[in-house]
């Protein structure tokens, strides 16, 4: 299973992913789910992939060698704006699923995908997509200014309550921590290293690439001290009035 | 959607279900999906239901009209043990899938239902099963012992951390309200009155059966003050050393 989560701020961008890949219980491997795409001076990108591993990489694999190549419609590198770019990866997902969907299918297996994709060209804004299966895509907003793929649900809740637009990229990086926390403990076969970029706008380069892996100082404490936290809070609530409710 | 949740305690059960049904964005109601089954002194049942509406009033009627004249194997009233009362459920659930399935599938509409029944039959002790749409059902234990149906993973983080097989009933019906206004917030198709039963071991009828309603003065200070603790906690955590990650 994978868990992949990408914030929009004001200040740039947190993207990250966890690197777990299953195939039965008995394969749990580690593969990257997230790529950088860096033109310095002119654009930066990052794409997360979850679902269908096959699918996932054949896609990051064609987005890869067009980057020179290729042309506005095809390139990463070319695109003129973002949303291009969405496009870029949504026209890539829906060869590939023309291409193998078919035959994964009458296997019973499953071959969709989908991905995150965030970034900045030129002197534009930051901006962050969630690009479905289908090719088609959502952004995300000041208002709505988190997506999520994968595995989404245990880490939401505490996302809903904390994230921000005009959040600083710090707080933003420290919420997706700890929603990676929440999903780990729900879902086994989400796990570290995660891979953490902190992107800051108009820098087109990412100000930190982090692998947060297990044992890591920070990351160890911040779960820990959250999960005391959360238990002092619970305890302190008062119980219902049951008699008189 | 639905969310119901049932907690296995040393002291006895809380099992608690929202009521909000829909069928399309503009076509949302409220159904009881949490149904008390009680003989006094002999036996007290709860029976909770998550997916198709037609299907899971199907099996709550057919198991409603069989407690009189059916059999061990047919009623909840003359079931031997909490087991056999789970296969009571499982095989109406049968019966209406055999009945109802391909005509339902045939429209492309998911005629499945799961449920969730908690109770005590004369001194054993009191149990919690979770039934499948194919009939079979697990059961809670003092390792694991909270079951959910629905939409469920919002409110599982808060449970995996704060629900212990040993808590008082009070502490486990205010760790169930707390799950479910994370769901809340998180799925707006899941929603408030909640109906929640509290139910100590051996007195064979409900010690609390209450509704949570919106506007509730326990439930929305419950709900605001979780929230303002979180928000504080989420402050107080050290933002992550990127530079030294």
């Amino acid at each position: 299973m994978t868990y992949c989560v990408g914030v929009l701020l004001n200040d740039g961008l947190v993207l990250a992913a966890d690197s777990r890949t299953s195939a039965g219980v008995d394969y749990i491997s580690t593969f990257r789910k997230l790529t950088v795409f860096e033109a310095p001076g002119d654009r930066f990108l990052v794409l997360m992939a979850a679902g269908n591993l096959a699918t996932s990489q054949a896609v990051v694999t064609m987005v890869s060698e067009r980057l020179e190549e290729g042309t506005e419609e095809t390139s990463l590198f070319k695109a003129p704006t973002m949303f291009g770019a969405a496009r870029v990866v949504g026209n890539a997902l829906r060869e590939v699923i023309a291409t193998d969907g078919p035959s994964v299918r009458s296997e019973n297996a499953d071959p969709t995908a989908s991905f995150l994709l965030g970034g900045q060209i030129n002197s534009r804004s930051p901006r962050l997509f969630q690009i479905y299966n289908a090719g088609n895509f959502i952004e995300a907003t000041p208002e709505t200014p988190f997506l999520q793929i994968g595995e989404t649900k245990y880490g939401k809740p505490i996302l809903d309550r904390v994230i921000r637009f005009d959040m600083s990229l710090e707080r933003a990086a420290k919420a997706a921590l700890i929603s990676f926390d929440s999903t780990m403990r729900s879902n086994i076969s989400v796990g570290p290293p995660i891979d953490l970029v902190v992107y800051r706008r108009d820098i087109y380069r990412a100000e930190h690439r982090i692998e947060v892996a297990e044992g890591d100082r920070y990351f160890d404490g911040l779960r820990r001290r959250y999960g005391e936290g959360l238990a002092r809070l619970f305890d302190r609530l008062p119980d219902p009035p049951l008699d008189t409710m």
